[in-house]
């Protein structure tokens, strides 16, 4: 928090838009005084809202956009549409420019990871990004990548994954030493597919300063048995959203049955204090934000269906990594990987293209 | 009901072998009298327990077998040792041999699983089998595969896979035209890996008898949107235990706020008949057993540390499947596939390995 940190915010992204957006900053205001936005959008609809929100207004930056980004927009409509003349092209511009710290946008997500991939590039020695959620546990959080961005990741994009996703750890945990996980699957021999097989082998004799757990499964997401867990973007995105979908489920049973009987009903009175913090928990608001790794600046993308509270909760994350300098970190811890052969290793396909061995 | 059915059970599987195998095998038959049993096991350990349940006894034939294949085994060891004298094996071997219509077993699932593919093998036009789980959903069950058996499936396991599901849901739903999904994720133009969309091509074109939905994604499971969703082993086993693994997590909340004040626990105490059909709701046991699809006969895994009751209602599972001869459903489906050309498509690789094209 020594920095005076500058926010770069897509205020025409999600379900709701600046309706959002402003009373969000608005929220962020009073945690962390002493932040600047930069707010790109369309002065018909921001240049209102900002004169209800004053605070906010005194500290903003506003930039008029021409065009929004729609939500059902394909990624390449979008760059058609919305290179340079969109909100969330310019504010993805601004950390481009160096005059943003961070940008924070809860639109389309295709098209923010699209554009953020043909503007801000990957940072050297990457070539593809990830997408990192914040996944809550019974232990604590955990930062699970990737969520969705490369849906088909090799050896050295998932040993990249535990670099970076280790990093943000540190940074969104504070902890030293954040324990690392493959996500794999159980039944022995079969034993998982051969990119995750071998980046087991290079995370495991590797020299890289990452305390790495071994593979994890499924059921230990929930668990928090390890700090970060590394798996494919199209894996990670079902499993994310496949408990979404059982924590959905098991509140529509919990409310179900809560209205059931009499008894359920004055019970389930005299237990609300419980079922807030229960309701607390399970908040997907608090752990809203997916974080781009592995481009040259961060960009955090909020849900689009969030309110205030929750688009703050994305800002927040924002301004940690920020002020901590996330991309610096990740491109030391690069550089020691590289340096202890970590990035030179390779791996030998066989005739039928299984990885054969790993040197 | 109407066939005289014989089951094959291995006693040795499972956390607790024979103590919940015998025990399971005598609810089963209060409530599906005229079933008959084929047992394998220890004599040493199973001789006494059908002593204490004489009605399981009764309609028992026992055979006694030296080896009980341990849950640690890899499945090569599992091969090695249980050959023909485990009761594993010697299980299998009843449905192969046609003395049973089907085989159920709570022990070692990668064991299980090569020990019935060396032996059963997979079906004419089948390369690769499935394991199909019972999802219970906040609309009714559905049945996902694979969960585990194939964990790399290509554009052909796919498309086998939603055939086989298919029949599946009819024979355990009871439904006539279940409808099928392809599971994948939702940033579009990314959206999935190429073997997932040629599938959802085939699928969406061809003359298959099927109800095809199209893309679902994984908080479409537990909502229910599809009787069938069909996804490789590796994504369904982790979205599989992702979801087992939240739901456990939110138990976990719920049990901490419920003991957290006096109010709490007076709302719990009056509320105990909504926990129990919260609780009733998200009885693991209750949809318990996975199912091998694929080979040549039904082999049903029960959970190793399931409980009396869940072990019966793998056992059930597995009566309903023989009862409407699902092998022979399956195999009726795969010469229809076959004969609209739906077994018939290629698809192009260009030169990265990737799919150009299906047709």
């Amino acid at each position: 928090m020594s920095k005076a940190l500058t926010i770069s915010i897509d205020a025409m992204g999600g379900d709701r838009g600046v309706d959002i957006v402003v009373p969000g900053l608005e929220i962020v205001l009073t945690r962390r005084p002493g932040v600047n936005f930069l707010l790109y959008g369309h002065r018909d609809v921001v240049m209102a809202k900002l004169q209800d929100h004053p605070k906010v207004a005194a500290v903003t930056e506003f930039i008029h956009t021409e065009v929004a980004i729609s939500m059902g927009l394909k990624p390449s409509q979008a760059l058609r549409q919305g290179r340079r003349v969109s909100s969330m092209w310019c504010a993805i511009d601004a950390v481009k420019q160096g005059r943003a710290d961070v940008v924070v946008s809860a639109g389309n997500t295709g098209a923010l990871m699209a554009m953020a991939k043909v503007y801000l590039k990957t940072m050297a020695g990457i070539d593809r990004p990830a997408m990192a959620a914040i996944w809550p546990t019974i232990r604590s959080d955990s930062v699970v990548l990737d969520v969705g961005a490369t849906v088909e990741a090799g050896v050295k994009q998932l040993v990249d994954f535990a670099v970076m996703g280790e990093a943000m750890a540190r940074v969104v945990f504070g902890i030293d030493r954040p324990t690392v996980g493959l996500l794999n699957i159980g039944v022995e021999e079969m034993k998982g597919i051969d990119e995750v097989k071998a980046a087991d082998q290079i995370l495991r004799h590797s020299k890289l300063p990452i305390d790495y757990y071994g593979f994890v499964e499924g059921d230990d997401l929930g668990r928090g048995t390890v700090d970060v867990v590394v798996t494919n973007g199209f894996t990670g995105n079902v499993a994310l959203k496949a408990a979404e979908g059982t924590a959905g489920q098991l509140s529509y049973y919990l409310r179900q049955a809560m209205a059931r009987s009499l008894f359920a009903r004055v019970g389930g009175f005299l237990a609300q204090g419980a079922f807030a913090m229960l309701k607390d928990k399970m908040d997907p608001r608090k752990a809203n934000g997916g974080v781009f790794l592995g481009l040259n600046g961060i960009v955090v993308k909020s849900h689009g269906s969030t309110d205030p509270e929750g688009f703050a909760n994305a800002v927040d994350l924002a301004i940690e990594m920020a002020d901590a300098d996330l991309v610096k970190k990740i491109a030391i811890d690069l550089a020691v990987l590289k340096n202890n052969g970590g990035g030179k290793y390779a791996v030998h396909k066989s005739g039928n293209g299984k990885v054969a061995a790993v040197s």
